[in-house]
């Protein structure tokens, strides 16, 4: 096989993360559930979830994602939605909740080692995840695919600058950069946007946050698959057309 | 002047960022006094800092380094040193302690650009900083420093096989680093310790926990200075000690 550096087309796959990877977000649904029965112990209110989520939008400027902002939102609106009733042991329990999953191991979702490593063989692959540094870091170290990776880099915000400033250290122009992930929003649209590839990959249970998604540009430079089973195949397809369109 | 990268001596200058280029512990001291005088509502003790450190400390395997960490440590500690007698406003209280510091102005340490601009003059500069990604982003952002780094990297851990990491993505030998900054143990001795060279720049006010340093090799490779503005001859002895060496 000729290297893919010296091809054209897709010279570098990325992957995201969570509930890309590994499973998240079921732990922070249940995790909200959680935080839903404590507070509803003291209100009758059918939307406590939606509230807390009011919250945690206007928090993310100054805690910004990861676990420790949720949990320092959840103990703001549990104060707040409880009208200041709520007892210290249930805000400690609230507390206890955020430590949970923070520990909790990683569970890497079916046929994704199987799925990196077919892709990992063609073409050079990289990690770019978000959110908290040190519980990131500690989720790639027990997920025992960090070898794989050529690169793993932790960011803050996934959007188009980002994604530019990445690739100019990889040296990797995006119009030869695949990222594959559940998120149209983090994943695939800011790299569209860049003028590269993407696989929505999704997930079957999405943050509200990440699903406010808007796809403005280069839907043919995308694949969504049903299964992570499914990705080396969209990314040989796409790689085709990335290849023929460069010439 | 020949370039640095072909020289021998140093190669490369690293710069720690909290309490070396902008005031951040005495934010954190503050802020501790806010949570002491909370707490002191409820109990009558003298020894709230200490017992918060203890769960600091315990805690930092969970939630690692930074306010939002804690931020949930003082949540704990006020709940249980107060035998949750503690009132949710004053959690809430807590919470607005940590929102104050995220949104804290930075203020740059007097002469700090100056030493840095001096420094950069002669040897490619980069920032490595531990901590939150977020909050550590955001004020290196609002420093009006960054465009003098080369590269900004932010850390969960500052230990020898992060350096270790870092030096190997730079390409620069450990044996050609110099890294300044105010804590012996996450700046200085970690680099004396892979062979690298160091100078230290004390604060006024040092975090129990960066206190704890033990310099076992290298002190011959390493300076004190009283002030940033002595950085830069400092900088350039070291280097002259380090050319020599190498011959």
């Amino acid at each position: 096989m000729e290297p893919a550096s010296t091809r054209d087309g897709i010279a570098m796959v990325g992957f995201d993360a969570d509930d890309t990877l590994w499973r998240s977000q079921d732990y922070f649904d249940e995790a909200q559930a959680q935080f839903e029965r404590i507070v509803s112990a003291y209100v009758d209110l059918s939307d406590v979830g939606r509230r807390l989520y009011e919250y945690e939008s206007r928090n993310i400027a100054v805690f910004g994602y990861g676990v420790k902002g949720m949990a320092l939102s959840m103990v703001e609106a549990a104060v707040e939605i409880t009208g200041a009733r709520i007892s210290a042991g249930d805000i400690h329990r609230i507390v206890g909740i955020a430590k949970e999953l923070l520990r909790h191991p990683v569970e890497v979702l079916d046929g994704v080692r199987e799925a990196v490593e077919a892709v990992a063989a063609d073409w050079p692959v990289v990690l770019i995840t978000k959110g908290d540094l040190f519980h990131q870091e500690q989720k790639v170290r027990d997920s025992g695919l960090a070898d794989l990776f050529r690169r793993i880099e932790i960011v803050s915000e996934k959007d188009p600058p980002t994604y530019a400033r990445l690739l100019e250290e990889f040296g990797v122009p995006a119009s030869r950069f695949l990222m594959v992930g559940n998120s149209l929003r983090s994943d695939v649209a800011p790299v569209l946007e860049l003028g590269g590839w993407g696989v929505h990959v999704p997930y079957h249970t999405t943050w509200a946050h990440e699903a406010e998604a808007q796809l403005r540009h280069g839907g043919e430079r995308m694949r969504a698959v049903a299964a992570i089973a499914e990705l080396p195949q969209a990314v040989r397809e796409l790689d085709a057309i990335a290849s023929g369109a460069a010439r």
